[in-house]
């Protein structure tokens, strides 16, 4: 962990730049990919299994044999701690739902908006060495709320052709209508274009690798929304003398965790407990099996010491993090301060993990600066706001002429003529 | 305008195609502008606006004095009805301010969103034949209300290097900090790298010809966000027996004149309306100063007949019109059939152009069939939800076992031990 002391604020920026990730070259490989899948389905999706997942798959979509199955074997252990963290998450996306609020803006012109489910939504759960079930919980609980009506998921098949029980289990429990065996490009190539199989997503969700999150790019440009651009994870914890080091350092090392290309920074007006952090991350990460994963991380990671905890919320917001720890008793008075952050985690108890699993929010949050311009994902992002305007005969008449007078300075007479003509039937009454 | 009569569903969706348009040709030229922008920044706009504007400029940032000129050339009737456009839409986008709402998921376990404007918003306002000041209102208003720190707008100059007086006393009006004279791709690119005069921005909002669109598309990838994807303005009209032809047929040509490109439907279950609104449309195109364009618009538009109003609403969902007015008494019995739409008209008085204008909804919406996925514009485009959350003591107390059980479970064990070592903490209290 590199330690920078009272840096000038003209090197922040050098110091909140992100590893440059070059996903040029990956381009036309992935085009290839949307192309192939497009023009050829299934089979396409039949050889890609063979080719990147080694296995000769029977057929793509999961049996509800294959999901019975799952249920019996995962854990009850397991399954009840899912079934709190689903609660959680539940309670919190539910209070998201907003109700349509009609406003008359002049006398006979009222105007509201209406929330909308998209209608169909695909999900992307990647696979690798653990089964991402928190990140089902994160896409298909909003999802179910909102009232879309066709959800389905596309997750990579291991080598025997089946997929991790927990995420059959989650994907089954939140009430998602179909999975399908289908990982990397190809399932987003699937979901963007539709195949004999699987549907056709107007938008699609999930995190993935950078083949994955290429193809997502690609797919935007073909119709169909993405949830938000990818980059790797990133925690920054803003700690001062009230924070607690070794807490501090097992919310580093959770990030840290994730992979080599994780982004750690901690920021603290205090040395001491920036340098006792430091040291008591440097003990915890010996005990975690993934610990040359975690140390690679720590390597590019930074940690700040600032002149006070107003200057690292600065800071803070020009980083803007992904996940932002206030590790102090008096996180609440900063609050107001935040200008850029994904999801916040106040206080010495509010650890990120918390958040990654089950304290209600969503764990789908903007990384790589995105926090400037972006939200993390919530009941808002499967469904659209439709406006409604209707004017009745006092409404025209009332912002007719109002109407007419713009639309003819902007030189678009068929505009104004369609109120000029309405309000002329209403002087012949 | 080509007619259909009672097509069968499975033609629907060739119906409901736009005209394909590749915008891959477009590539290495608006990459190739972005690049120069990014390299060159200010010397690189100048030239360009030398190459494109035919225009020396002195200076990109329109003066004050510029400003103090618009004020006074604008009429006092244009003004006063900008003035109400302007308060209408404040009304409606005021109203979509939404409260912090404190969620306890679990005792001890706290979890709410915050809105927060994002910081530097850039807009931009095409040049060409017409002064676009409505768009001003309907992207500088929302900026304005959910508290933007930095508001700037780029437009192109004329050929004397100035800029149209509607469009800087509005800028003015709205509250936009500065206005800077660059047009095309080579604006988007200011603002997203931003130059020695043109700030970055965080996001990139506004209409635009094929090259402003591919730069924004390309902007995305450079991380800044955008408004939304673009495409040709679009309407679609349901009319019952109860619709008047003469207002339809004005309907249809407000949205013809906006260019060749616009499409324009019609559906009816009732074959007399559906004729008569096409002759008053072929009586009132003759009478528009844009009549070529309209013409244009509506050799490629379509009337189709079929069998009930029902009907015409699922055929609507499937085109997802970015503007859709349902001529006729009975418009608010479809409102919850809507599924896919930017903004609806709702009733024979309600006509497109008092959206477009001063109703009160913004008319910056989702075209080519985004509006399955997309809301229009709204203050909500204009800020992040931030999410937050606080445990207490109490609180990781409750959950914590249910973090390390999922933690566990997915081979994450520092995200475990993040919360063993505060739970180990309290046991020792």
């Amino acid at each position: 962990m590199k330690i920078y002391k009272y840096p000038n604020s003209e090197d922040w920026d050098a110091l909140c730049k992100r590893p440059a990730i070059n996903s040029n070259d990956l381009n036309n490989l992935v085009q290839e990919i949307l192309e192939n899948v497009n023009n050829n389905g299934d089979e396409a999706l039949f050889d890609y299994a063979k080719k990147f997942d080694n296995v000769d798959l029977e057929q793509l979509a999961v049996s509800s044999i294959e999901i019975e199955n799952a249920k019996n074997s995962v854990p009850q252990k397991l399954k009840a701690a899912i079934n709190i963290a689903k609660n959680n998450i539940q309670i919190f996306h539910q209070s998201q739902k907003e109700p349509a609020l009609k406003i008359e803006t002049m006398t006979g012109v009222e105007c509201w908006r209406q929330s909308v489910p998209i209608e169909r939504v695909g999900l992307y759960i990647p696979g690798g060495s653990a089964p991402l079930f928190s990140t089902i919980l994160m896409l298909g609980i909003p999802a179910v709320l909102a009232g879309c009506k066709n959800i389905f998921l596309c997750t990579p098949p291991d080598k025997e052709g089946n997929v991790n029980p927990a995420i059959l289990y989650t994907a089954n429990l939140v009430g998602i209508q179909s999975i399908y065996k289908v990982g990397g490009a190809q399932a987003i190539a699937a979901m963007t274009f539709g195949t004999e199989t699987i549907p056709k997503a107007d938008k699609i969700f999930g995190p993935g690798n950078q083949y994955v999150t290429k193809a997502k790019e690609l797919a935007q440009t073909k119709g169909t929304a993405i949830d938000m651009p990818a980059g790797p994870s990133e925690v920054l914890v803003i700690a001062d003398q009230t924070g607690n080091p070794a807490f501090i350092a097992s919310d580093l090392l959770s990030q840290a965790e994730h992979g080599a290309d994780s982004q750690v920074v901690l920021l603290s007006d205090d040395e001491k407990i920036l340098e006792e952090s430091i040291t008591q991350l440097n003990i915890q990460v010996e005990k975690l099996p993934r610990k040359d994963i975690a140390k690679a991380a720590i390597k590019n990671s930074r940690a700040i010491l600032l002149k006070d905890i107003d200057t690292c919320v600065q800071f803070s917001n020009n980083y803007a993090p992904e996940h932002l720890i206030i590790a102090s008793d008096n996180a609440d008075n900063f609050i107001d301060k935040i200008q850029n952050a994904g999801s916040v985690f106040l206080g010495n108890y509010s650890c990120e993990s918390a958040g990654d699993y089950a304290s209600g929010t969503n764990h789908t949050l903007p990384t790589n600066g995105f926090a400037k311009c972006y939200s993390g994902v919530s009941l808002d992002s499967f469904i659209k706001k439709i406006t409604f305007q209707k004017l009745n005969k006092e409404g025209i008449q009332n912002l007719g002429s109002c109407i007419e007078t713009m639309a003819e300075a902007e030189g678009l007479f068929a505009h104004k003529n369609a109120v000029t003509i309405r309000l002329k039937s209403l002087e012949n009454v």
